[in-house]
């Protein structure tokens, strides 16, 4: 097995922008794992506020040796072992993860969905998600996701109720909330839930900061609407710490090192009763489409990356009824362009 | 007081390669304090792979409000302020106490290294770091080093004696090496330190993984050579952890959050009987003459970022016999092109 990988730069649609800096792409390391003739492909994604960028990414994968093992079966042993290599770099982590299972299902014959029981049949819609903006630029962007069923919005900033009513003006769909650890105080996060459950919002992720757990505790058993943690939620063992916590957990291939981690956290989550939601970075629609293939064992899917940029080294999934369809094809199905 | 800054992409005069990947910059914020029609400036070099970027210091630095602090008198008070926001982002907060000492000297009319109590005429020579690379170029780096009197070699790679020899069939000049965690093996690494030491070595700097505490000990115990601790000291509380692990630490402004963190260290270190030396990332003038402010009260001092880069905003420090000169003027004594 020989890994490869290469350094790409997505542009995003829309800028994001902190303070005076603004962000026009995303850096990806996009990854290929070749046995036997057949490639398997894989991604990463690295929003630079988390902390890797295509210099680690590079530096842990050339620590990589895959001709130790004989054949791609095993692949909970390799993936242990590229684990094992440093800690962090989960998303270069699941870009091997993401390979690796892209080149199973090819030498199975098999779709990925199928590995992991999967029934395309009960796929849920996915989410497109409107970033914070100046009124005339969320019109515009309300108006491009018309093929989606929900919108996800990011609030936590000072124009919160602002963004809702000028979403509310154009359009009556479903919203999620994201509001990335944004609010501070319990008391006004519960007022704020029962004003966006008056709005028509569905949850709301990380309404606090990930560290206040006796206070998002406090807010979920008070709150109308359902809780979602998502910086709390990493990898497996947050999974547990969630309960008491979150009604539900947002689980990312980039945060949990892949597919493979998910679907063990897919599985503890319905042990514990904790909602699901499958989420994103600013991916291509290879790494969406290694999600989409866990997604119908999800309640929520917020899988919005190959909308939101421009360079599209694939095309992007097909949407029916707001719904990534899941190719019965073998591996991934991906359609490179 | 009035914090502002702006991002800056520092050009490398040779590029920066791990694997298949190269780095041809290093992501920099320039900050500016303004207080009382004084300008203060400070730095933050962020190479990737430690974490820092342009976004996540925008994002730090824009929660900085320095309107609650009638002056920068009280700089330590101001600085306990900025390590509290949050934790992490050392580069972006040494950018905040850099530009915070060179206004403060500058309020006062005093050069910073008196604010310290460093006498320009303990000042060492400053090394300049030969990055890996073929022997054609390693020749032509070896050569453009004339004007400093100590080389420091990057090791622990595949090609360690190949790189000296090629070294040394140019110039006898001492050599620092730093091995960045290369070596695994305690019996091969000092293998290693007693050839190294008979090619004219001084000291090495953090010979195998900082995780590898007990082997580090051991080596330093039995070593012919100093060694320093770097990836190992971070900030003031690794100081102590040094203490019988190596003969020294490395200090970086970047690394422990600037000036006022920095000084401490070097007293701590001073009364454990460590050795000091003080390093630099890749960095303009601004933070090296910050560093160079503190190096008279240092043993070593590697502060050669200014050479080893392109598009210089600053002129580059002067140089007498190999170190730099501190000039007698309020604040870090900068000089703008």
């Amino acid at each position: 097995m020989k890994l490869s990988f290469k350094a790409v730069d997505l542009q995003l649609k829309y800028p994001f922008t902190i303070a005076n800096f603004s962000r026009t792409s995303t850096p990806l390391m996009m990854t290929t794992i070749e046995y036997d003739g057949l490639k398997g492909y894989g991604e990463a994604s690295m929003p630079p506020y988390l902390g890797e960028s295509h210099e680690s990414a590079a530096n842990f994968l050339s620590k990589i040796d895959l001709n130790q093992f004989s054949s791609p079966e095993n692949h909970d042993e390799i993936l242990a072992y590229v684990d094992a290599i440093a800690p962090g770099n989960p998303a270069a982590k699941a870009s091997v993860d993401i390979a690796l299972h892209d080149l199973l299902g090819k030498l199975k014959n098999e779709p990925c969905y199928k590995m992991f029981n999967a029934d395309p049949a009960t796929m849920p819609a996915t989410s497109c998600t409107i970033g914070i903006d100046t009124a005339e630029v969320v019109r515009k962007k309300v108006a491009e996701t018309a093929p989606f069923q929900f919108l996800k919005v990011k609030l936590g900033r000072d124009n919160d109720k602002e963004m809702i009513e000028t979403i509310r003006s154009m359009t009556d769909k479903p919203l999620y909330v994201d509001a990335n650890q944004g609010w501070k105080d319990k008391h006004e996060a519960l007022d704020m839930m029962h004003w966006l459950a008056e709005h028509g919002v569905v949850f709301v992720e990380q309404a606090m900061p990930k560290t206040m757990v006796d206070e998002n505790a406090w807010l979920t058993e008070h709150s109308p609407l359902p809780t979602f943690g998502d910086e709390a939620v990493q990898r497996f063992a947050d999974v547990d710490r969630a309960k008491g916590v979150y009604t539900g957990v947002n689980i990312k291939l980039m945060k949990c090192t892949g597919m493979w981690e998910a679907s063990r956290m897919i599985k503890r989550a319905r042990e514990l009763d904790l909602k699901i939601m499958i989420g994103c970075m600013s991916e291509t629609s290879c790494a969406i489409m290694a999600a989409a293939a866990l997604a119908p064992l999800c309640d929520y899917a917020d899988l919005d990356g190959p909308w939101l940029t421009i360079n599209k080294p694939l095309y992007d999934p097909e949407l029916v009824e707001g719904k990534i369809v899941l190719p019965n094809e073998p591996g991934l199905g991906l359609r490179w362009r």
